[in-house]
């Protein structure tokens, strides 16, 4: 047996949740020292904030007028935000509450809503709870997954809305100020969204064992709803912010930059509310419930495997609680690497902030190895055995702890062929950069091959991990290798939500006017959020991929498929179709994008027709109609991608059969996590090449600017093509594969005893 | 026993092949006679092509200047694109001369080039040819394939660049009679080469028969080598003309349209020769050779089935035809449909151009379902068995005649998908357009967006033929699929090499400064020409993803493969590497083109600097260079793709062995299918709004246009991103996925008796 004692789990888990929050709250209390409202600031005199700051001392500091300016475009970006969050919300509810009843109906038919006990499926001989009851548990942990990820992604984007002035405001002391206030404003976005993703499933788990008692095949049966219904809000966060925040941003770029020819965020431009909205409630509530969708659905497959292999056939709880565990242990090795950043070490200049960023990645890929070997001698048995489609394989201990660390440092690997990809320290960026000389169609080009052929290493590390994973401990090992490679979660927002943060820094100095210099700190602090934002997809797809896998291989076990062949019609049929999936999917998410943002152009463009004095800024802008119009439009366009995806599994399930809709997964996967990868490397690399022509940092970079020239524009349409590739129809293909595989482990019973109709009847 | 007698089936091939090549020289004929040289032609007197036409002279008919003009361009044209082809020859004879021995040495080594007869795999009891001759007719049969490859496409160039100038002149007596001389030429290239493909095939059997006699088994195992060849030539044609074509096409248009605002095909242009040169070596030998190496490919795969299947084993030699057969059926039914475009009804109008062209397509299909219903009838037995991976499988020849008449009909639905997305007579080509509004970006963003829509369509046929001709007759009904879309290659080829003889005709008029009005007519061709252009790369990858799914059927059953399990690791890691293969090989052929394009665009702005008098005029350019820079960057650029797809299934097969080939094949198949139709769709679309734009049929499209408008100029910038999309990576995919079946299949016995080191030593 193992170490640690069941009791000890039972009090771990919680105590490492609770640790992640409540340190989340001290970042958040630490942030909201920096003063808003200009008479906190007068009052506090030299107190504002830091007071061993203030050493640093510059200009416009204590400029009242700047700080007001400050707090009323964070009101204004704020409540545009919350507005559209809750309009989401109201249709999202509406969404969530017909799908839970058709969980309900579909889960419960299974045994014809029968409440008698029935023979397990695995534990032969024994009795499990009946389906019905399975049923009504799936669908409370279906609600439950989906209203954790809504109130994570909705206080993420409360903390950004909540950080973005105070950046800027710090900005004013320095970078290093400006940094640490961005990245401790993410970090409480990623400690929450950790802790409180691990403590809800931990009560869950143990609310719905008073019931299941000693059925833990039901159990973790019913819990695997808790990843569906993270999963199902991340589709609609992902999708529909998604939409909000690359309609707002094609179109203030299409008229401002190109047509007007005013910098970005500049105050005039009636979009730019709009776009900064978009940013927080795109990259961070939708990058948010994404990752935890991929979190809760990692947790789900490896309990729902373990609860049929030796862990669950012999009630061992704390090796059940394996995938747990890691994750426990992943709060306290971020919680220790963020105070490095904040605390243990301080930047000082613009180019130690992506080195500094870079630093966090390493060092809790490194801490967390340790971690993982701890857990994995404490936590587990040295030998046990996992379910392995039909039959029970041996694993050992350190066999699990392989599996978790490849997955671990298969991220890392990712995350630097990403920042390699995509920042503009390195040549492929420069190289596209330069490809603008001969204007944006080469610009274009460049681009395109730098996203496939960054497609390359990623894969074979990802490859790799699922080999070795399998091998080691079949598709339990790629689970956990999933979850290694989420255990550095709240290290990995906290980095993804500070780029966003410190975009709306940006535009917030831009808009209250501040000087160039402030500008300049805040454009370095986005630049490097531009890269982490990149390695911030690179992990969510490759998680992803390891993810839906697993969900994938426990669908297969559930629905008691043995083998997926491709040579059966029936499957490969499914693969190439499944493999289709991606680019319907991405047709109708750049439409969106490209649709809404003719119609803000139009706006925008009538808006500098008709406002007078709306160039020469004596008259004000209508943002509110900007905001109105990204709001409509991507809640009304966010339906038919989203019913692709939820609908697919259910038609495919139910008409197909369960082989083909093997096939549909398996095709969706291996060809979704391409056009992902490629999507967001190649919008991070034009994003990043134009930023380089900007910045003039060297002296090929000079001869490629100023803003404004030739160069220039060809890279800001390289920019703005961009914008829908890496923020909407990339990202949203990680939900996509995801989500299609949880849906199907939660239907398989429904799809194992009525699905294939179609086939049936012919 | 089926109707038709042996006998009966050894006569109607070769005659039906011979009628094939006649008809194709009295084309050639017929196309002669419109006379180049002004002596002829002056001489003639009225006898200018045909006498009868002569009633609707038309300005400048007689114009001796304009002929000997157009004569020079053509005689330019045509040297360039030979001297190219015979440098691209050199290096692929090496490359096949060593493939060559590479074949013979695998192969040999599988029974240790022992001399000895073997029992054989299929036939058990029986004993087969040994190894060692099997190598040896295998590598004679890859130069064969090769060898007739390289000769279909060296004449469908010589040909085309024997009709532009023709068709040229022929457009000054209206566009009815140009229309008649492209499309003629066309069908020269589309008969010999579906015909000489037949004849050199059956000559191969027949002659092999003299060594293999009644091993059948081993006779149609070494005939795979022929389809190895076949495409080994298409690879490096398709890719090296791809890439020869596009750097110049974009390097002309770069620095001609964008930056000196001269027409396209302007003679003051030092890149035009080689522009035009790039079309033949790349859309008409290029083009050619690949569907050659998917018909040599597809008739492969059927016949290695059926060698195993009841025909093989009864010795049935017209049931083992049928695949043969059904060719020579295509022949006839393919020369009736063009005599109808041709002899029977004549184009007046410009708008009649395209719907004459769809007519074609679809009286071939509707007379090619009579005609393979007639030979299934008369060629198979009423009941035959099939070998469907170790058992028989009965089939009907009925069953036989749905699997390839559905996929002929798949065929005609995705030409028709492919002409709904690519033209822009309907809605979605006009949207792109219409988008143009707002610049480059949104123009691109909805650009991909359609591509990424038009796959879904083409992806259903593919699937449902799939289904129901494996479920008939298992792979060998998807290889009779194939060949069903194959069937009408005749009629296809010609439209298909129609574009590219249409689009130089326009070049030589304008070049030879023919009238606003001729240059009106060959637009008109050509804008007709883009649409069947895509929608002959609709059909190209349609059948490739039919061929390359028969051809891993007989690769798995030559392997001794059972089953192609997702569920094990082995497989699944080769079907995500699989799929990541057509990214790598894109990222590869899209950077050649962009950087070739810029060594073009530096040397054609380098002319226009130096060489005095060159925009007014009255300096001539120096086209050779350009022409030497398309030359030397195609060939060198063409190794490293070609490396990857030829190196690929070597590399895997002998170090991860059969089953993670298998998910390669499978992965690079589902995936690389997408990306072809996308691109080729995508960047058809961007070359049609762009001409939409120009031609301002319609109150909409004048409303965005003229030529020269901003809308224009955002137009262009698709249409140059589109070249290397839609002519190079996106048709070079067909290949990738073809091509490695094929080298898996023919390896398959090494790699079933050596391969799999990495796994068996580690």
């Amino acid at each position: 047996m193992a170490i640690l004692s069941a009791l000890a789990t039972e009090v771990l888990i919680p105590v490492a949740g609770i640790i992640g929050i409540a340190f989340a709250v001290v970042q958040w209390v630490l942030v909201s020292r920096v003063k808003l409202s200009p008479a906190a600031a007068a009052a506090g005199g030299s107190k504002n904030g830091y007071g061993d700051y203030l050493i640093e001392e510059e200009e416009g500091l204590n400029d009242h007028n700047v700080v007001v300016k400050c707090a009323e475009i964070q009101n204004a970006i704020s409540e545009g935000a919350t507005s559209f969050l809750f309009t989401e919300y109201q249709y999202v509810g509406i969404f969530m509450s017909i799908f839970a009843v058709v969980i309900f109906l579909f889960l419960g038919s299974v045994e014809g809503f029968s409440t008698k006990s029935q023979p397990c499926t695995y534990s032969k001989g024994k009795t499990c709870k009946p389906a019905l009851f399975t049923a009504l548990f799936s669908t409370a942990s279906f609600l439950l997954g989906a209203i954790t990820s809504l109130v994570s992604g909705f206080l993420g984007m409360k903390i950004a809305t909540y950080a973005n002035a105070r950046t800027t405001l710090e900005a004013r002391k320095g970078v290093g100020k400006a940094f640490i206030t961005a990245f401790r404003s993410g970090a409480v976005m990623g400690f929450l969204l950790a802790s409180s993703g691990l403590v809800v499933l931990y009560i869950t788990i143990n609310v719905f064992k008073l019931y299941y008692g000693d059925d833990w095949e039901g159990l973790f049966e019913s819990i695997t709803g808790y990843g569906l219904g993270g999963s199902s809000m991340a589709l609609f966060g992902r999708v529909g912010g998604g939409i909000y925040t690359k309609a707002a941003d094609v179109g203030a770029d299409l008229v401002g930059k190109v047509e007007r020819n005013i910098p970005e965020d500049d105050p005039r431009n009636p979009a730019v509310i709009a776009d900064n909205v978009g940013d927080n409630v795109g990259d961070i509530a939708g990058m948010g419930s994404d990752l935890f969708g991929s979190y809760a659905e990692s947790s789900c497959a490896a309990l729902v495997v373990a609860s049929i292999s030796s862990f669950g056939i012999n009630h061992d709880f704390t090796g059940m609680c394996y995938p747990l565990l890691v994750s426990s242990v992943g709060i306290i090795v971020c919680l220790i690497t963020t105070l490095i950043a904040t605390d243990f070490s301080e930047i000082k200049a613009v180019k130690e902030i992506e080195p500094a960023l870079k630093k966090q990645l390493v060092i809790s890929t490194a801490l967390m190895t340790v971690g993982i070997a701890i857990i994995s001698w404490l936590a587990l048995p040295a030998k046990f055995t996992i379910f392995n489609f039909g039959t029970q394989k041996e694993v050992s201990n350190w066999g699990l702890f392989f599996c978790v660390a490849i997955g671990l440092w298969a991220g890392l690997i990712i995350g630097f062929v990403t920042e390699y990809y995509t920042s503009n320290a390195y040549s492929p960026v420069q190289d596209v950069a330069d490809s603008c000389r001969t204007g944006a169609a080469t610009n274009v080009i460049f681009g395109l091959a730098l996203g496939y052929k960054s497609v390359i290493i990623p894969i074979f590390a990802i490859a790799v991990s699922i080999y070795v994973s399998f091998s080691i401990a079949a598709m339990y090992g790629i689970a956990v290798a999933a979850l290694g490679m989420l255990s550095t979660i709240a290290t990995g927002l906290a980095i993804d939500a500070y780029g966003p943060i410190s975009d709306n820094a940006g535009g917030i100095a831009e808009m209250a006017g501040m000087s160039h210099r402030i500008r300049e700190r805040t454009d370095a602090l986005d630049a490097a959020g531009n890269t982490t934002a990149a390695i911030g997809k690179g992990f969510a797809i490759g998680s992803a991929a390891l993810v839906s896998l697993a969900l994938f291989g426990a669908f297969v076990s559930r629905a008691g498929v043995k083998v997926v062949d491709v040579l059966s019609p029936k499957v490969f049929i499914g693969l190439i179709v499944g493999a289709m999936l991606p680019y319907w999917f991405s047709a109708m998410t750049m439409k969106s994008v490209g649709s809404a943002a003719l119609k803000m152009v139009e706006e925008v463009r009538r808006q500098f027709n008709t406002i007078p004095g709306l160039m020469e800024g004596t008259g004000k802008p209508d943002y509110a109609t900007c905001v109105k119009i990204s709001t409509d439009a991507s809640i009304k366009e966010m339906i038919p991608p989203g019913a692709l995806v939820m609908l697919t599994p259910l038609i495919v399930g139910t008409l197909f059969g369960v082989e083909t809709l093997s096939g549909v997964l398996a095709g969706a996967l291996v060809s979704g996590v391409q056009i992902a990868i490629s999507a967001s490397n190649t919008g991070g690399a034009w994003d990043n090449a134009k930023k380089y022509i900007e910045a003039g940092a060297s002296e090929h970079a000079r001869t490629l600017g100023p803003k404004g020239s030739d160069c220039h524009k060809a890279a800001v349409i390289g920019d703005t093509i961009g914008d829908p590739l890496k923020d909407t129809s990339g990202p949203s293909l990680n939900i996509l594969i995801k989500l299609m595989a949880v849906e199907s482990l939660v239907f398989a019973p429904f799809f194992a005893t009525h699905g294939g109709l179609l086939f049936k009847y012919l």
